[in-house]
């Protein structure tokens, strides 16, 4: 009924269904089993996305946003018995406003399409991880995508200037400016970043771009500990130069990085590895101040070990070793992953209560930690060593429920999507959870969008089925 | 009755009416008159917040949440037959945490107070501007207070890392946490920041501080033209050193700031003067820097003249110049000022636009413009030349009217307040307007908070009564 309503409104090449479905829509990066929506719908224009939504409204069918299906928490696997609406075709030229800096982006943008096009005119869009070459725009608004750069950048909701999206009964709200300060009334453009899909559909957006540094150096350093890190943090802030990135990467997650890689910059061993990127206009004066920065911390003991990248080939081979988790799925094939953060005082006793519960369990699985210490974003991965510990559930439940004792969010980067509905609690109050439900109850009263996803799902909106996936 | 209620529940301490409220309730900084509300609530908690707002939303009367009273559009005036609810005593002192680099303050914490305790620490609070002594934290995050320092660390919507605010039914929601990335549901926090009062009462906020630079230059140039001063920031974006001020000042401003300062570092005449501010550890190597990118532009006549700060006193004294703005009532009592924003590209045009205009209808005014060009901020100043053309609702019109038919905003910093409903239409669609009327309603059913403010006002939330005020 809905499907055939749909054809007639935007006919049969935009409204796929059973084999015409390209498999691509019927599942995300971490999915084991597709699922097969009603249908998938592929529109060309807002207006398309509009009609959709409101004839879907009006039957009440869910409605699944999909962008380029690489998320991590299962938020835009389609449902049964609801529509896929796969925003990949919203994909103009982005268009580059030299003048104000900006480029304007449909939703099926893929990322490293925008980045291309920033950077022919010297320009860059500063959000950027492993994803690229598939993560869409409108995707990675609706996730608030993170990423490498946000220490000094901050995430895809710091980066959006102007915001369009269709409401679930298909009005176009459209705040497609671009201007930096605009004080008239409620900020939409937040309500819609990181929402998951729940409120609205993202068509298009005005996105901040920042000028491209022509040069950069990457700093590879051995610390005693965390501790230490986050002094060398402090001491960077103070002196300078601002880091554009400040990774971590525990031992063993280090020495599987440089297993994959090939290369050990610095020998693998005890203590914390830490990477370090500036980016400026000229690499020997940024060797330089990271040279004035560093020597008094490796006088002091601060820093025990360092090498410095001698060109951009070198400063690439470090960030292929932190970048090597791109891998892990491959070699860890039964893995279970985490985007946890921490207030920085309670980081160090979260990673060891993790490292002492995984160790007594799995005493020979690696403990496979990294993360963009900078924004107190940590990525700690379980993985089975054969010896019968590898309890999904049991070690889901306890990272995150450390995290959440100790002032953290269950999810700094992924988002909640189906994989931590269950644990929203944890990080976010019965009240902060009950004022989501109005605010989700106003946008959408029928509760099409993006069901049963994000908060924590009351019978009516559970989806039907649950595909096995891949945790992550 | 309902100030029974809430002196029963609150006490008579806590609970002021008639001669016992203090004058400075009564009126913000641009009103002429005092307005006297049915009481003033100045709760000790945010326990206390809570009780009167579910008090009020019970017996269905108005609460006017204030601050400072230093706002520039009205949004904080007592309105006759409802409550006015001042946060002054939610100020405990600000708790510094060093190693997060956050502040915990109350809403009734005052900025300077915040930056000298951060100040203490080496480290610094970036928003500032020039009502530091009185602006209160509750009401820079109602507004999403803006200042001279936006153009590196944002507005303060860029500052809050944790929040917790009131809901009309006295709801308390905290969120009151120090993390960069939590991807958990929606950014409640960003709904509340820039509401102004008419979606929850914020009573306490996480800020994040940033280390204090020690050095500061402060370049003043004189530049032809508007479009050679975006050429300039454009080449300082790409060449650095990253200013964390760029402001502008055109002549008749320039003139009133050196009359008012008794200094004219630069003679005062035609062009536009534009003020640079680099800070970091050295003020020998910003001076180096600024002229490594200034002497060509010197040399190809991008740039006229320039003079750079030889100490703090000077870099000070260029300020109070650009800062005189603080005394343009005193000097011009009848003066009628706006900050709008606009698109760099549509910014000559907007100028040229209101300077004609205006220059028809005042001949004899002069034509005071400076602002915040780094972000697109203008703020004009409209004064009575004596001769009869000082129509305040033409000029006002007028003006606004050429922000939004040119893209831009017609309120960048101050907001909308009562003193631009009528022209919200210009910076925000049907379609926006009406999501925001949505959201309200879902946050406040029975319409108390800061009534007939922001949204254009339906019969019913209408103020009863109009004041006349020192328009700006």
């Amino acid at each position: 009924m809905i499907v055939e309503q749909l054809i007639g409104a935007l006919g049969a090449e935009t409204v796929l269904r059973g084999d015409a479905c390209d498999a691509r829509y019927l599942r995300d990066w971490t999915a084991r089993d597709e699922v097969r929506p009603l249908a998938v719908v592929l529109p060309r224009s807002t207006a398309e996305v509009a009609t959709a939504l409101r004839l879907c409204d009006a039957a009440g069918v869910g409605v699944v946003p999909q962008g380029g299906l690489t998320g991590l928490v299962g938020g835009a696997m389609p449902l049964p018995g609801a529509i896929a609406l796969n925003l990949s075709r919203l994909a103009p030229a982005p268009q580059i406003d030299l003048a104000a800096g900006t480029a304007t982006v449909g939703a099926g943008t893929v990322l490293q399409t925008l980045q291309e096009a920033a950077a022919r005119h010297g320009l860059t869009f500063p959000v950027d991880f492993g994803a690229r070459g598939s993560c869409q725009i409108g995707g990675m608004i609706a996730t608030n995508a993170g990423g490498v750069h946000v220490l000094h950048y901050g995430m895809m909701r710091a980066q959006v200037l102007g915001l369009e999206a269709v409401l679930a009964d298909g009005t176009v709200i459209s705040s497609m400016r671009d201007l930096v300060k605009n004080n008239t009334g409620y900020d939409l453009r937040q309500l819609f970043v990181g929402s998951e899909g729940t409120l609205g559909v993202v068509t298009r957006a005005v996105l901040r771009l920042v000028p491209s540094l022509p040069a950069r150096v990457v700093a590879l350093l051995r610390l005693p500990d965390l501790a230490a890190a986050h002094r060398l943090l402090a001491l960077f802030r103070r002196e300078g130069p601002e880091p554009n990135a400040f990774e971590a990467m525990w031992p063993d997650y280090y020495a599987y990085g440089c297993d994959v890689t090939g290369d050990a910059p610095l020998a693998p061993g005890p203590g914390l590895i830490v990477l370090v990127e500036c980016a400026g206009k000229d690499a020997d004066a940024l060797q330089q101040a990271l040279l004035e920065t560093l020597a008094p911390a490796l006088e002091d003991g601060l820093v025990e070990d360092a090498v410095l990248s001698q060109s951009e080939a070198q400063a690439q081979a470090f960030w292929d070793i932190r970048e090597a988790n791109e891998a892990l799925t491959t070699r860890f094939p039964a893995l279970l992953g985490f985007d946890v953060s921490l207030p920085q005082a309670r980081m160090p006793d979260f990673v060891e209560t993790c490292r002492a519960a995984l160790a007594a369990r799995l005493p020979d699985a690696p403990f496979l930690c990294f993360g963009h210490l900078g924004d107190g974003n940590l990525h700690l991965v379980a993985t089975d060593d054969g010896n019968g510990g590898f309890d999904r559930a049991w070690i889901k439940d306890f990272v995150l429920q450390a995290a959440g004792r100790l002032g953290g969010s269950i999810s700094a980067e992924h988002g909640i999507g189906t994989d931590k509905q269950a644990w929203l609690g944890l990080s976010r109050s019965e009240a902060e959870i009950g004022l989501m439900r109005r605010i989700k109850r106003a946008l959408d009263p029928n509760g099409i969008l993006n069901p049963g996803r994000l908060l924590p799902p009351t019978p009516a909106t559970m989806p039907a089925q649950h595909t096995e996936r891949v945790p992550t």
